[in-house]
């Protein structure tokens, strides 16, 4: 994924409105407004559901989380190749709701590499940032835990943390591609995003329990032209 | 499930070999097997098959754990309704490789109870066996861990853990379902586990990784027959 | 500790009122209402004050956690043997706070048992309590979580969850010692819990937050001398 | 703790031979050679023996372990204001006996700062280890978890580990002193930890294990001398 263009990612979270069928519909939905705006959009929808998203759209599919193990006795665990094997493109890892142990994520980060899934890392805060990004995975998301649902934009309530991060990965890593999250609701949220030096931005609530999420992302989509 | 029915599960793990389409091709020759012998199975594949895997046989699918959790901000969980929605019929819960706080397990039970999910929990002795009874899941599964993929059946090499457990459960919980597990790998380690009074048996390396597992599955369903 | 006696434990958590010399101190005002009072009474002081605090006084001195291990490489855990060797006489377990995977319970206890120490199991509703007495610890507490810290005492805000535990706890296990707590704050409280059939309490912000712990420690006291 | 000195660590873990008496004894020993060769030396007990230790010996004393928490309703954790009341001077962090989340990090070595303890945090591998520096805590431990207590010494077995981590950590942090371990069990594994580059090693049944602990201390400090 280039660093020039805006990707909006939507994590589909445990929300009963991204859940079964109604996973595959609001994928859908998120592709259509992709595929219109011109737009670079991807979705994190819960693992019982990936396959069925993954055969249903043709934009990025994430897992939520991986497990650093390898194929074996792991009985309840997520192992890479069966995210693979989903039809899915890649992962998050690390988010503030399934944090992971600093030793694990630079396990799972390799994994990714091995399987050839896209990792997304998240952190909380600028030197989180910096520290997940030495395992050089493909993007880090950087959202701070304490605006997450809020619906007060990191960009916006506080573009510090944004610009610091992005300062202090520079300094380790050229290449990763940053977003950032937490409270985006707006296209003005996405926009400053972008204004702030990111790549994109890591969406949930916003989305997912919007009236109508299509609505909402194609502002944020308008809002991701405008911002590049 | 009625009790009288001897009941074979097939926990897939993370194994390679029961990942992704191996996962569908595994679970209908065990199907096939259960079919022409009229012996039940089930099985236990990985969360990111289940709805594939569902959707392609008639005999129940669990999944292989379940998070305490309710809709909402939870990534990278399991979430009841999402298994549920996969077309999954139930969740093993508390293996010994994904064990769990006791009180999420009494909240989880209560979870499937809430989504219809038939429940099974894994027990490494007697008195844990009994104690996970008391949160009235629908199965108890017996698994010394120090046996788990040996080759040594629970049932033959500690028979005493699998008849204590029997008495301790049926002095608090006289409807649970009883299975037993760990290194179960021959018709007979079945057979005897049935004579000790359980219901079933939870097996996983011993079919999945064996080279023909529907002859494996043949024989504990040859067993189950005569051993009822 | 004999079954008849009222028994008042105070658990130090980690505040600041109960941490260093200031542990030391309020051991002290509580040994001296208990020696006055004529009432059984005990503490739960932080780790690194268990030795200080043991070797100031003489009423039981109980740990807050124990990690199911034996001695060895396990850096930054907690081993029963040092428990002991500080002079302590006990621990909690399984804690809302410090919550244990069930089957570590059960090794947590039987180490206790072989290290000479008291055992408390934790236990937020009926049904776990019951649980974990299957591991034959030497007392049970019941603290629904959800009171703990809110100064509305189990006893008298829900009665029922102690009435049924000490029913369930009795069906499997007729000699465990069974305390009560979570919003304990005043003598009537105990009173009340004492009066639904268990052998004392186990409070924390209640006597450690006071402005004077002696002073509602006397009270507890006297209301555990009427109501036994 | 100046970088150009040597500085020796032993993690006394939860050995036996190093818990309660034993370890104040284990304590005294370990100062006494520093003293005598005039090398910087200190230990890491138990968290129960911690004031004992640090009332008995005049060299810096760490705990292992210290949870991201502040005062309050944490019972069973340990607290910073708790290990400094207890008379220590520091704190391990993120051993791999005892691994943390990344975010747990990060809060934890703030935790030292806002409470003048030093802070160690352990790394397995050059990655993590300049990860960890991000965070700027006072010394990093890198020790390859494979190499642990295999009396094969990381300095000798992989140094290339060693100087690829001095590496990675100097781009991001000039000032943290760096200390290397695993299987350290002679002056000469000493010796070679000290030409990689690194301020000094943490060792734990190297000595805690031997049949003479102030002889391997005796050996190891002379090599440091001539190390430096």
């Amino acid at each position: 994924m280039s660093r020039s263009d805006a990707f909006l990612l939507v994590n589909f979270k445990t929300y009963l409105e991204a859940t079964g069928k109604r996973a595959v519909d609001l994928a859908k939905k998120i592709e259509f407004v992709g595929e219109t705006s011109g737009v670079k959009v991807g979705i994190a929808p819960q693992f019982c559901d990936l396959a069925q998203v993954a055969a249903s759209v043709d934009i990025p599919v994430f897992a939520q989380h991986l497990d650093p193990i390898t194929a074996g006795a792991n009985t309840g665990h997520i192992l890479a190749e069966s995210i693979k094997a989903a039809g899915a493109d890649g992962t998050l890892l690390n988010h503030s709701e399934r944090p992971l142990k600093l030793a694990d994520i630079d396990r799972a980060v390799a994994l990714t590499k091995q399987t050839g899934l896209i990792s997304v890392v998240c952190a909380g805060n600028a030197r989180i940032a910096a520290a997940v990004s030495l395992s050089e995975p493909d993007m880090v998301a950087i959202e701070p835990p304490e605006l997450i649902g809020t619906g007060r934009a990191v960009s916006k309530e506080n573009p510090e943390i944004v610009t610091d991060s992005v300062k202090k990965i520079r300094r380790v890593n050229q290449v990763v591609a940053i977003l950032c999250g937490a409270g985006i609701s707006t296209g003005e949220d996405v926009y400053a995003a972008l204004k702030l030096g990111t790549t994109g931005i890591l969406v949930a609530s916003g989305v997912v329990k919007a009236p109508k999420p299509e609505e909402v992302m194609a502002d944020f989509c308008e809002a991701a032209s405008k911002g590049q």
